[in-house]
């Protein structure tokens, strides 16, 4: 048996999101159907990090196992004539049977793009979030401050999440803009479900002056999932890349476009 | 009776270009469409230049008459309450009855964009061209500057193109390049049927050194349009703006997402 890493870009908008479902196509079914098909035996695969309905993918990271023998070029280029346009296989690498995706994932980082104008963003109408109204960037950033380091993240969790551990360290948390476009790049080694757009919804109020640049650490310490209750839609959220320890070689995940 | 000038961005991926046709849905009949839901009349527009199946708009510039009044404000929020999630008007702004959005143009800009790496681009789909292969910048830009100025372009006109004149002056083309997003950006007072997407695909074909850096000279002064003959795929060009005199005091564009 060979484990093989593989790094997969997606485009989510017309999927229920990562993980396998009964009732409508998900990223994890089209990948693994192609990689069965290429491999000719059935692939089940673990990923770095699932996500949502609507959410994009750049550097998703998996593994799995198969009796196959292909080289890289021959998985990378059967593998993409199978899947769809929307989602594309980067690479992929022979790894140690020890490797695991999620287990050995040290770090997680997602970028949420905000167009910020008063009209819709038609050509990137659902890979953009919108926002008409005007926003204080500095305030946005000042807030994100408080929310920096080893914290309690219950306040910015969703009602259905399963984790165990709802204390996460978030290394990174900045805010850029350029012309209409603001993007938030978030660094942590664990995210809870619906933690980083909670984190952009409240970031969001603050910048509206709808609550004060005090609120994202009210809702920190409030450790009430209800308090914050304002889930950023999805459009604008892109996973981009997962760290792992450097003595598994992996290559490096696909450039982000410099607005996502 | 009231002329307005609008500016209007989209998507073109879902249409079968700008102009109204009877077998499919085009942008121009949507932007009528909406435009005569808020007037309450029907309207007919002119616009500043045509784009072909799957090409985007960002500042497209219409005109048309009404004798509707409606503040700019009205006009904003009706029409885009009106228009799909993949159009979008931007603004509208009064103009003396002499005023065209097509002969008063003064000169176009398109941007060509094109991920250049070996696996399709997933969340960029229908957004940006696709090349597989290296390129080679440097021959891309060198072989550029031999179509500055002012050339008979019937070397890199369509087929069907019904242009009167073949003779256009370009006053800017040129070449960027960051991780594998490489974009062109093209300013004339004029375009040919297919201009841009013909110079991209001869521009192509030279970067991938499938052709010599001299060629594009060599297509320009054979004014055969069937030597190069190699038109890029839709889904890359946007036509980014129009300039028209500064009498008529017109807002800008929309800012162009940095890679389009």
């Amino acid at each position: 048996m060979n484990r093989i890493a593989a790094c997969v870009e997606y485009c989510g908008t017309h999927y229920c999101g990562w993980q396998r479902q009964s009732h409508s196509p998900s990223i994890q079914q089209e990948v693994e159907r192609a990689f069965s098909k290429v491999a000719n035996e059935k692939i089940t695969v673990v990923n770095a990090g699932r996500t949502d309905t609507g959410v994009h993918g750049i550097g998703q990271v998996i593994h799995f196992d198969t009796h196959s023998d292909r080289t890289h070029h021959q998985w990378l280029r059967g593998v993409n004539t199978q899947l769809p346009d929307d989602i594309s296989l980067i690479w992929t690498h022979f790894v140690d049977r020890k490797f695991h995706a999620r287990f050995d994932a040290k770090q997680r980082s997602y970028r949420y793009v905000i167009l910020n104008r008063p009209v819709s963003p038609s050509y990137l109408s659902g890979r953009v979030s919108w926002y008409r109204g005007p926003l204080d960037l500095f305030l946005m950033q000042r807030a994100a401050k408080d929310l920096v380091g080893c914290h309690d993240f219950s306040g910015y969790r969703a009602a259905g999440c399963q984790s165990k551990n709802p204390v996460k360290e978030v290394v990174k948390l900045s805010l850029d803009q350029s012309g209409p476009w603001i993007w938030l790049d978030i660094v942590a080694d664990g995210f809870l479900h619906h933690m980083v757009r909670n984190i952009a919804g409240v970031l969001l109020r603050i910048g509206a002056r709808l609550e004060s640049v005090h609120w994202a650490q009210q809702v920190l310490e409030s450790r009430d999932r209800n308090l914050g209750g304002v889930t950023a839609p999805a459009d604008g959220l892109y996973f981009v890349s997962v760290d792992y320890d450097a003595k598994y070689g992996l290559p490096n995940p696909p450039e982000v476009c410099r607005f996502w």
